[in-house]
């Protein structure tokens, strides 16, 4: 029997499970390689960062969804970080230094929290992209608060109730409008000395709106929710400066300081490293977020065998950027998956269209926004079919069950039960003394 | 309106969740403090170190759970750590330098890992105390496994699928049975290159038995058991080295070397440092173990306002030591709770009695031992037994639902849907270059 073709895939996000699922049909041999041994529903991960829902509603072990596919003897899943490409050996060079050679590849790493180039930022204002982000920002959060109780001297209480979030992309309205929830609804009577209701929770966008993906008249009325919830939004108002006390912000007005311990990151993210070194490989400039262009079927220019897909990729549809969103992601890991296929049988590639299904974002309890066609929705009813939208696309009968009782329990009670943090940083051993 | 008395509750564990409790309804001011934000359902630690569970199910946030002891205003909670104990001034030091007064204290800070004098141990052989403990255990179980594939050497590889325990009581049963379903069921048909079927897993037990708190014949049954999941279990073997790289042993014919990759403590607890420090602090000296000695109504001899509950108090009941388990903890928080309050109203106080409503101890699917009074169960009915009576006792109607559902999920499936590994040491911040 002749040896199959070689297809690795680096990445297991929205765009790189779907290619795989594509190939494992195909007569090939496909490797799957991850950081983690974990696909994440990246759209709920607010959740878990809030303490809405325990991590693994939101994600799933790689190797229970692919089960089915390995299964059929073809597939290969290896825990393990791409370094490095070789194009011209055609191989991965993965993190214990061996390397994993291809006939084809796609690559499908993603995007990591970018802070502007401002690295020291990192540290007081954490992003939320994986479960170990969202693990720390829960930790932060929940931790303000008790702070505040331990606090003696009025200015620090106030700073350790005063929450900034930067950035009023959907993860920063979500992040925004939860927490104003858990301060009003979910805290308001557990505490004794502080009134968690007198905690102020600010939305800090550069842009002259938030949702600025969305229609203006979407992203007014998303405005006016959040208004309505209790955030206080910022727009056109630039960062400056962030550190352990606060964020300073400029404004057509000028400079303002706001005082808080508490300031999470929803304002930036760029394509992971492993694409400005096969852009450099493959002797091609990224663009401005780090991300690879493209050719119209997704391939790399001179490079027929390598596919870049998802977050990672400048892909233009239709004369237009493709979103870095996971519909076009999950779109673009099937043309991918096809376009491998159609070469191997030295058929003609597709060129890749992005199908626009329409957008939504969730903005707190009862609050979203939807624009499917020429379809608008806002509050309760865009919440609704948020909702049921997510839990839909849920990997998994049993994540859905999961995610859907928690939040009847959540809606019904207030209350957010994975509220409790693991503090990793602490040692439980005893003192020999 | 006089002052009330202050009582101080170090610990939210069993014992010091139970006393505050009792005490919320007596006229006295609370203030409890942990050093973390939820209680913790220890006897179902191992499910989330063994990704069955998620941690949400088996703890719960301490305002939470007292919110309605909370509400009557006389009750404060801290997150805080318990430094030192000031007898003298009657006041305990804590972890930002502050001084809390008290008039009755009540410590109930429980016990820690303790490697008997060999603190390079723990790197290598996590022990299970706390939720951390549980994730850093999850995280190296379900890479080992990871780290199996990867391998091209055998020898590495079956270092890799080799798995110790040490200690033979409930933590370490449970721990060795689970580990053994795990390889051959969760993950059986989930890799490519290895099977995890070959994985091995040794339980070492220094004693001649396991589960030494029971009668000879459950221990027997147990290890029976133990035996027909897979388990390797080794009796009168005591540890003399562990390392990354494995497990050196003595037994009564001679040193054995266990290559393991995978080494799990479960051989020995001991009472938290404060326990130490109260006992300087009372001119007294702790047990080989750490606690506190305490007499009969559990107070500290010569500090009627001291009392000491739980796994740090070397107590007392007809002669006999209270043994380190949750229903001894709860009863003496409700013995120390009166006691504070017969103080109070000058009325004799009441020695502590402990009433032992059996021991039961689960070794895997469909394995556990019970004993209650005359009865005996080994097998499916012990385990049931089981089952129930740690569903009924879990914190909160929620949290007991969230178990149920869990665990007949798990139990028909053999999936294990926490196994995702959140990987916290893992930075994601994208690099400049």
């Amino acid at each position: 029997m002749a040896l199959l073709p070689r297809v690795v895939v680096i990445g297991c996000g929205f765009g790189g499970l779907e290619a795989v699922r594509a190939l494992a049909r195909a007569e090939v041999e496909v490797t799957l390689i991850d950081r983690t041994n974990h696909h994440l529903f990246q759209p709920l991960l607010y959740q878990v960062a809030t303490a809405g829902l325990p991590a693994p509603a939101v994600s799933a072990p790689i190797r229970h969804i692919l089960r089915r596919e390995m299964r059929r003897g073809r597939l290969t899943v290896l825990q393990a970080e791409a370094m490095d490409i070789d194009t011209a050996a055609r191989c991965v060079r993965l993190d214990d230094g061996s390397a994993l050679p291809y006939d084809h590849l796609i690559v499908a790493a993603g995007a990591a929290n970018h802070w502007f180039g401002h690295d020291d930022w990192a540290a007081h204002a954490p992003g939320l992209k994986t479960l170990a982000d969202a693990f720390a920002i829960r930790a932060r959060v929940i931790g303000a608060f008790e702070r505040a109780e331990r606090c003696t001297d009025d200015a620090a209480r106030t700073a350790w109730l005063n929450f900034v979030v930067i950035g009023g992309g959907p993860t920063g309205v979500e992040l925004a409008g939860t927490l104003v929830e858990i301060a009003r609804h979910t805290l308001a009577d557990e505490f004794r000395r502080i009134d968690t209701r007198q905690a102020r929770v600010w939305l800090v966008e550069g842009a002259d709106r938030v949702l600025g993906a969305f229609e203006p008249a979407s992203s007014a009325s998303a405005q006016r929710q959040l208004q309505r919830l209790g955030v206080e939004v910022m727009t056109g108002c630039r960062v400056t400066a962030i550190d352990a006390d606060g964020v300073t912000l400029l404004a057509a007005d000028g400079e303002r300081r706001l005082a808080a311990r508490t300031v999470l990151w929803a304002a930036g993210v760029a394509a992971a490293p492993i694409g400005r070194r096969l852009a450099a490989a493959c002797g091609m400039t990224p663009d401005r977020a780090g991300r690879v262009p493209v050719t119209a079927d997704l391939s790399v220019q001179g490079h027929p065998e390598v596919s870049v897909i998802g977050d990672l990729a400048a892909a233009q549809s239709d004369g237009k950027p493709v979103p870095g969103v996971s519909p076009a992601a999950k779109q673009m890991g099937r043309c991918a998956a096809a376009n491998v296929q159609a070469r191997l049988q030295q058929r003609p590639t597709t060129p890749f269209r992005y199908r626009d299904y329409g957008s939504l974002a969730t903005l707190g309890r009862m609050a979203a926004v939807v624009q499917l066609g020429r379809l608008r929705l806002s509050g309760y009813p865009a919440w609704l079919f948020w909702l049921f939208a997510h839990v839909y696309f849920l990997i998994g009968f049993r994540n859905r069950l999961m995610v859907l009782t928690d939040w009847a329990w959540n809606y019904w009670t207030f209350a957010r039960h994975a509220r409790v943090v693991a503090e990793p940083g602490r040692s439980t051993k005893v003192a020999e003394t």
